[in-house]
């Protein structure tokens, strides 16, 4: 399975997947200002993966710090800390990774700073490992719902690249194929940005996966013949109701699942669920360059001058969704709500195949 | 309006739409070779518009003829006929003008050679005129059902490009627009071959309709947020019980339509009727060029050795279709297999907004 990063020989080791599919490149990231680099950059990309990055960047920063007390110690880690939160600003996992760390220093405040190095290089490591735990679960959950034999259709990239490792939506895929299962996957190129022709489909291949590749158009062309099983997708936010903001065009794979009669399975982890908002429609949809659209790697496809539409993401309504693979379960849009609450019985929700 | 072909001072002046939208050239062809390479090349493209360009190009190879007999000027007319046959083998348009042209020589055999020559250059002149006739009558029918302040949406190029002028899907948007109404359009980019963006895009801005370019991902998000007022497509081949074969894709936004009640129209003139064929199922799809999905513009977008399916249309079954407009008028799916009879009352089966 390809790993997106990796803390190694005291280095962080960081899959360029802004060069991907054509060149595969791993950049040694050997202080903290790559790191962001390589955030800012897109080197490394997916809600997950960019949180363990930015924590492996303290951890790496951290290492350089002369200091002899824990004050001093926090002072210097303090621009570090800000270096990574400015990479990305609105990216709600670096600021998660910061706070966690912030936490776990304080806890150790009369630890001596040669330990407090140690113990942020085991967080970021921990933050990772945590993670592949968490999609393993989802994947051991999902891939219940996979059968011998099935084609599985995904919309952009919730794989491997975008995590620690073995992804979200792609981990029910791995469990499956680990387990024997002969399995297909139908990967749509998802434009604008085709994260789905130029990472899910390398990291299925990768993976020994068979993977068909493409254009979203034709995804209900496949549907209407029978060739699609199942569906499954990742989501960047889900809300208490069950209602899912993800890629755009996932909500047109939603309804064309609806008109088929094909499940239609969102893999979630637990930290993407927002349980204080009520509702799909409370979630802000970001407009982003018009010249994602119009160009292609650079080049030009549309006339120059003409308005553009370019939505980041949709938002799928929970009754579109067949059952939502957790690392807790696999449970229907309706229970979501349910898995906030301090004592809940996890086995009379959870759905089976 | 944007004109894709002409006879003009004894040549063909064709635009180069390989080239659009980033260079606007007219090709001035002075033989029929010329004509033959742009069918070829995809100078020009669109059923209508080839069909204009093989006549034009018969007619052009013609006035080099030199012979004494009509047995003599049919022999040394034969290549040049051949030549357009085969520059696109499937083209029902170019097999349909050779037919027609033909029969007209057959019928003026006792002409004068040079006489047929005249008669070939205003055959031709004919077929580009009917087709404009053809398409401003589906723009009238058509515009009654575009109200002022809408906003359609289209998929593919069905306009002017694509014919001798007007379009077809276009044909109501230029009429609304000259009838004082203000539409707008969403131009779905329609990959792989991008015809949305490259063409309709660039051809709606020259007759001053307001357009946007969305990813073919985004019109399901438009129509949740009520967007769209109605959808207007072309048609590649409809079959007598109103099944609808037209570019990859449409099949979805038909969906779409469905789902969110939305008005969705095909424009088909008569001869894209194909009365004998019972059911789309029948129509078979062509499956082309991984290429067209793996690289743009020549850029590689996905990994090397990616499996591939590119379909390159698909079928709409006639229960997502809300009418058609045709020259006669428009009319519910279930009555289009009655246009083919000799004796049908038009006025009982027409609908009205």
């Amino acid at each position: 399975m390809v790993k997106a990063i990796e803390w190694k020989y005291d280095r962080v080791l960081m899959l360029d997947q802004s060069r991907l599919p054509l060149d595969v490149r791993f950049i040694e990231c050997t202080d903290y200002q790559m790191v962001a680099e390589g955030i800012k950059k897109l080197w490394i990309r997916g809600a997950p993966a960019i949180g363990i990055a930015a924590a492996m960047g303290i951890a790496l920063g951290s290492q350089d710090i002369k200091a002899e007390s824990f004050d001093d110690f926090m002072e210097r880690l303090d621009p570090i800390m800000q270096a990574m939160l400015s990479t990305r600003p609105t990216a709600v996992n670096i600021k998660w990774a910061v706070e966690r760390i912030k936490k776990l220093l304080l806890a150790n405040r009369e630890e001596p700073v040669g330990r407090l190095k140690q113990l942020l290089i085991e967080e970021a490591n921990r933050i990772l490992q945590e993670d592949i735990e968490v999609n393993k679960a989802i994947g051991r959950w999902g891939a219940e719902f996979v059968k011998d034999g099935d084609t599985i259709l995904t919309h952009c990239n919730a794989g491997s690249l975008a995590t620690g490792g073995y992804g979200t939506a792609t981990a029910p895929m791995l469990i499956a194929k680990g387990q024997g299962k002969r399995i297909q996957v139908i990967a749509d190129e998802t434009r604008p940005v085709l994260q789905g022709a130029r990472l899910t489909a390398w990291e299925l291949m990768q993976s020994d996966i068979p993977v068909t590749l493409i254009t979203d158009n034709t995804a209900g062309a496949l549907m209407k013949k029978g060739m699609i099983d199942l569906v499954i997708v990742g989501t960047d936010r889900t809300t208490r109701n069950g209602d899912v903001a993800n890629k755009i065009g996932t909500y047109t794979v939603a309804l064309l699942c609806k008109e088929h009669n094909i499940p239609f399975y969102v893999a979630a982890p637990l930290s993407s669920i927002d349980f204080h908002m009520d509702s799909g429609d409370l979630i802000p949809i970001e407009s982003r360059s018009s010249d994602e659209v119009t160009t292609i790697l650079g080049h030009r496809i549309a006339p120059e001058g003409v308005n553009v539409i370019n939505l980041a993401f949709d938002v799928t309504p929970a009754r579109y969704i067949t059952a939502f693979f957790t690392e807790k379960g696999v449970f229907m849009p309706k229970d979501i709500k349910k898995l906030c609450r301090d004592k809940v019985d996890l086995e009379a929700i959870r759905i089976k195949p």
